[in-house]
């Protein structure tokens, strides 16, 4: 299929956007791209797609979140932290079922289709679940077991039999072309240095992701200093955690110590401004994660702290919150926002090879914004309309590994209108449970 | 007519959210609101618009915009305010014709109309052919002809012949229902104190409103203890300029005894936290002027600054930043913000008898969000999903003093295919001229 539009921005090498352009897609990838009149003449016997006034871009990848959390949507906002876990959020996860969890998860994976979204990172429990809802769909992600030391959780009785589960999702999720199973620890201040330890053993042994919360707030900072008598990066790398196959979520209260320590393991961060701006956590240093040579990517974090999975914006946030924080307008330009949502992240999941960018060998993962939009309109720069304009609804096509999954309000492997129906007897049911 | 909807925000002054409710419509205003099935036998014979799973809502009120700046949407971002100013937007605005004006406008009414905005207080030039194009679009409006001491402007050679343009578009819109005639000095640092007082006079005999950039950044401040021996709010209020028909527009550097002047003189501001952040001003203290007994309003600020025109948006980012700004999720709830685009907007714009809540002999001024997309379900806080899932183009359905003037994708008073194809030839308009 020949992909037609007014622009594709590739976000290859050379960050090249070209006019009046075309995608080749066959099977799963990308087999060309060009201007639209030549791939015409190439491939002549190609169907055509043909977009009109959009834009054609690679898929957003979300680099963080909670997805089954859609089910806890606006159920608790304007709260202080503890009062937020500990009253509201954790009880009403105590709740939480595997068909709970798919039916969340297929929600979350409806709005991240609709916004463009084509790739996530998960961190959360019941994951076999998740895997079930994301299978179906038919998405791109990395399912990150969440496990700390807090048991009996959703999951297991005790962390022995976690890793038995563990074990046991990770041999259905092996070989999944579009699902890759990962490991995340929560937090340093949850889960103890021999959990931490074995579980990044798991993720070297079986060659998958180890994601973990780090340097979230101040409270971590301190914390850490009083229990390990280091701050949380160097107490990581002292137990040895930290490598190239790792991802460090939030990085908000970091110096530069800590900058050089994650930049010389070759670890990538996940930066997530909702988040941090809701809960009041601080604001991450980006720039100078940048000029170290970090890839950092963006998420939009859970969909009952955000709350939306919506990448746009994310992108949106992101830019202005470091010109204010840096009280500089020059700060986190369109083209450093748009890497940290596609490259970055897609580094961020360890997927860098296959997606974040639309070259050829590439797999065929994107989406195109409508250009007719009354604010995309006029087009002076393309990316300033993407990252300042776009609210991500614009979005008319989200393709996965060459596969049509949402077109002009219709999803090919959701029953939306199924889903709509169960998520809105959420709120009964949380009642009644 | 009826409008029926699963939800109903009043923003009475007990916030009553109605469930299954509906809204009687005749002529200009609500005649009735309550519960769906006692309005329709209360009205037996009345025509039914069902909305379905929808919540309607005041139309959300955008306080602060420079409306044709949609001419310059993403042509110049990411520099410093003074490059920004200089090298791109003065120089693209000397281009300006009253028909660009136009044009400018209408597609920027296009896109309040599809976020859910009824309402705007425009700061510009050429202010007769904003006039006529909001005039044809049938849409609310407060037209602030903004006025500096540099002169020849876009609209007159020197400061008598502005104001005699003035008289004569002051004649053109007394009367009119729904748009009203104010005078915006641009600031205090562009503006003389001799305008400043002629353009408080010529309010006050007009009775029409008064607006003005304030106390934006600290620069501004500076510039004034320089030149004036005070802040800016006390110069303001020793030359005569602050009284209850007054709106201030970004109040980001103001302290404890600014916030009692303003309080004192009744007048209103605006917020405007996405142009704050893009050009980093800094952060408006908000609670502050709420607990003094301020009318806060909300704001866009001009699209070649934001780069929407998105109400919603403007109310996401209003209650992230402040709750970033104090380190305290408690702050900026999502009712404060609402409130803050409906009641305290409406009171900026000097419009608060006639809208900002949907209540029985208030103008028929709302818009309706579907929440059958996915991002806005589950609902267990409708407000919630309002403020922090909504895009803004879940809106299905805009009315201004009755009349339907956007529904499911469709204008009633715009020609918007021209009008894109018109925005669409913008840039190739501005590389020619």
């Amino acid at each position: 299929m020949l992909y037609i539009a007014r622009y594709v921005i590739t976000q290859n090498d050379k960050r090249e956007i070209l006019e009046d352009a075309a995608l080749l897609v066959r099977g799963t990838v990308i087999e060309d791209i060009g201007k639209a009149a030549e791939l015409k003449v190439k491939y002549p016997d190609e169907p055509i797609e043909n977009l009109g006034n959009a834009v054609i871009m690679p898929g957003l990848i979300n680099a963080h979140t909670h997805i089954p959390m859609s089910f806890l949507r606006g159920y608790s906002d304007d709260k202080a932290l503890m009062d937020w876990l500990y009253k509201d959020i954790f009880p009403a996860e105590a709740k939480l079922t595997p068909e709970i969890v798919e039916l969340a998860t297929t929600l979350s994976c409806a709005e991240l289709l609709r916004f463009g979204c084509t790739a996530f990172y998960d961190m959360y429990m019941l994951e076999k679940a998740v895997f079930k809802a994301a299978d179906r769909v038919g998405i791109r992600a990395v399912l990150g077991e969440s496990v700390s030391s807090f048991f009996p959780s959703l999951d297991a009785k005790n962390i022995d039999e976690f890793f038995e589960s563990f074990d046991a999702n990770d041999e259905l999720m092996k070989n999944h072309s579009l699902i890759r199973h990962a490991i995340n620890p929560h937090a340093i201040y949850t889960t103890e240095t021999a959990i931490l330890q074995r579980c990044r053993q798991v993720a070297d042994e079986k060659k998958i992701r180890f994601g973990i919360h780090m340097c979230e707030t101040k409270t971590e900072t301190t914390g850490s200093l009083e229990k390990n008598k280091q701050r949380p990066i160097a107490y990581c790398d002292s137990i040895g955690i930290l490598n190239e196959n790792t991802t460090l979520i939030h990085m908000v209260d970091i110096n530069a110590d800590d900058i050089a320590t994650v930049a010389a393991r070759g670890c990538a961060t996940v930066h997530n401004p909702a988040s941090n701006m809701k809960l009041a956590s601080g604001v991450a240093p980006i720039q100078e994660q940048l000029d170290a040579g970090i890839a950092v990517g963006l998420g939009t974090d859970g969909p009952a702290s955000n709350n939306a999975q919506n990448m746009f914006r994310e992108m949106y946030l992101a830019a202005l919150l470091q010109k204010l924080d840096k009280q500089d307008p020059l700060q986190m330009p369109v083209q450093t926002v748009l890497d940290m949502a596609t490259r970055g992240s897609a580094t961020a999941l360890g997927w860098a090879n296959e997606i974040g960018s639309l070259e050829k060998g590439k797999a065929a993962d994107f989406c195109a914004l409508s250009l007719d939009e009354s604010n995309m309109q006029p087009v002076h720069n393309v990316l300033s309309n993407v990252v300042y304009s776009a609210t991500g609804m614009e979005n008319i096509i989200t393709v996965v590994a060459g596969k049509v999954l949402y077109k002009n309000g219709t999803y090919t492997t959701i029953d939306y209108a199924n889903i709509l129906k169960e998520a809105m007897n959420l709120n009964d049911w949380l009642k009644n449970n």
